[in-house]
């Protein structure tokens, strides 16, 4: 069933992700809903309505998901509790179990591995007895991470020797954490996928990332993989669409061994490794999960260029006259502070 | 000297090409501020800004200028006064001398002849006697127009014989006019061009466009036209910039004639002929137009891929399920009714 013109879908988090879903919703006829905290996000400044509230605000949780028609999200910690109170008036898509999968790093590669498919090895971490027991198995160095919250690298160490292992979990300050074993990858690419309400999928080609500082830095379309990981990454991330029930857009980061590819994470929005489809595509990312979510056909995904997105982050900001002089896709979040490590904005380049 | 991010863009009237320029300018970084009488505008939901009042409004009007860095607008036939009081606190791009000039059909005829640009044969004419006059002197059938306002072939008359002339001047009650000559043209292009505050000149290849009922029907990029005449035609377009040493986006149609081009009508503004650009350019005429206004360079018009722009008028709405099933990019306009002729939307797809 599609949503009728001008239903409202309300967008959790009102960052450059939830801004650009908005744009995409403006676009299709709908009317956009953020909910986010800050008075001056993002978002807000290009849906028509926004509820400035906290994700504990009951009453205004309640209010905002009466008048949506459909919800959706551009980040995946969102409070259970308040994921219960949306979904008693309003549907969630992608659902609950994408975002319980994705939202904890340990279920998240059980259920890949479960699947049948390739991840880091790994291991639950509870204190120091069990670190030490999955570095002897996993060996080093190894990456000491929270199950959840994190994202960018934070929340996150290497264990390149014994001694390490101590204050990296101390670093911790006692969250529940997963240790995963070094993968020497040829590089990381990403597959940006799709899922309808009735179960069509559709995906865009394999981006090549680049990664600085923690941070993706690029994303280049196409990658350079051979036609069969194309289609190896196709089908991984149709399983896990499937295999999730899942309803919109899922971003999947991919190590490229020589053994073949693993799966890195999963995220359960859009996300920042698609943003060349802007450039690339008749459809892009954010129409596409906008597409999903209201029960439009997909699109079919065909590229149309070659295109690398490269994202400004924090100072990156000021390169932008130089930026301006070339034929490329501008896009800013509205962003007042370029702080380090802050995405500010993206660029999309024909190439 | 550019505007810096954050600054504050005003846009006089809130349709839907205020509304896709709303969303250009945050993508630059930038905030849009709307004046539109209707509290329900189009770009109200697309700008973090909206003043709903009246053109009259010197209160309103004065404190709009008084918040904004720069104003545009999306539409021609702008209040004097309005024009007055906002100058008076932010400047206006594109200037005052373009809004004269393409706002009344003769004084827009007569600058485009001065230029040495081929126009269709037209006449002033105020009462029975001179429209007697030109008839005579213009031959048949004669398209009478009022001198201002009027789109979409709204306050224009066919006149086919002498018997025509009393009522078609009856019909415009009054108003001042213009008898324009028929063209007999192959068909009718137009050049959306840019001009920016120290004089570079960008153009977009030229659209072929096709009307029904009087209503721009499609645009086709690459237009049907030898290389000479795509020439011709992006120096009529210059020359025209240059003389109202404008600044922003101008849309020019032309008609093409066996004898080559003549130059049909100037808008001040962005234009319906050049959506094709969303998907068709790395930087639309959208962005081109905040950029050329914010002091931006502009982008050099460069064409990605082949396109068609079709807009969607009145029911054609209803056409959506059948083209959300392609692999086209679409454009609503957040309008709620569909009434006959109205613009509800366009698409732009890849040939």
């Amino acid at each position: 069933m599609t949503l009728p013109i001008g239903s409202r879908i309300g967008i959790l988090g009102g960052g450059q992700l939830g801004r650009m879903l908005a744009t995409a919703a403006g676009r299709l006829g709908f009317e956009a809903h953020i909910y986010d905290p800050a008075q001056n996000a993002p978002a807000a400044a290009t849906a028509r309505y926004h509820t400035a509230a906290s994700y504990d605000d009951e009453a205004a949780l309640t209010a905002f998901a009466k008048v949506c028609d459909v919800v959706t999200y551009e980040f995946e910690n969102i409070p259970v509790a308040a994921l219960d109170r949306i979904e008693a008036h309003a549907p969630i898509h992608p659902g609950r179990r994408a975002l319980a999968t994705s939202g904890d790093r340990l279920t998240e590669k059980t259920f890949l591995s479960e699947l049948g498919l390739g991840t880091a090895p790994f291991s639950a971490v509870d204190d120091l007895p069990s670190l030490k027991e999955a570095l002897d198995r996993i060996g080093y160095p190894g990456r000491l991470k929270t199950r959840t919250l994190g994202y960018d690298g934070k929340g996150q160490a290497t264990i390149s020797i014994p001694d390490d292992a101590e204050a990296a979990l101390a670093g911790l300050i006692g969250a529940s954490a997963i240790l995963e074993g070094h993968i020497d990858f040829i590089r990381e690419i990403s597959v940006i996928a799709a899922r309808s309400i009735d179960g069509a999928v559709a995906c865009y080609d394999p981006g090549e990332n680049v990664h600085k500082d923690g941070i993706l830095h690029t994303t280049t379309v196409p990658a350079r993989i051979s036609p069969a990981l194309r289609t190896d990454a196709v089908l991984i991330a149709a399983r896990i669409l499937e295999a999730l029930d899942y309803v919109g857009v899922l971003g999947v980061e991919l190590f490229v061994t020589p053994e073949g590819l693993l799966v890195n994470e999963i995220a359960p929005r859009v996300h920042n490794s698609g943003h060349w489809t802007q450039l690339g595509c008749a459809i892009d990312q954010f129409e596409q999960h906008i597409r999903a979510i209201t029960g439009l056909p997909l699109g079919p995904g065909t590229r149309q260029s070659d295109v690398t997105m490269e994202n400004l982050i924090g100072d990156d900001i000021g390169r932008l006259p130089d930026l301006a002089a070339e034929n490329i896709q501008i896009h800013l979040y509205g962003k007042a502070e370029p702080r380090p490590g802050r995405k500010m904005g993206h660029v999309n380049r024909l190439t």
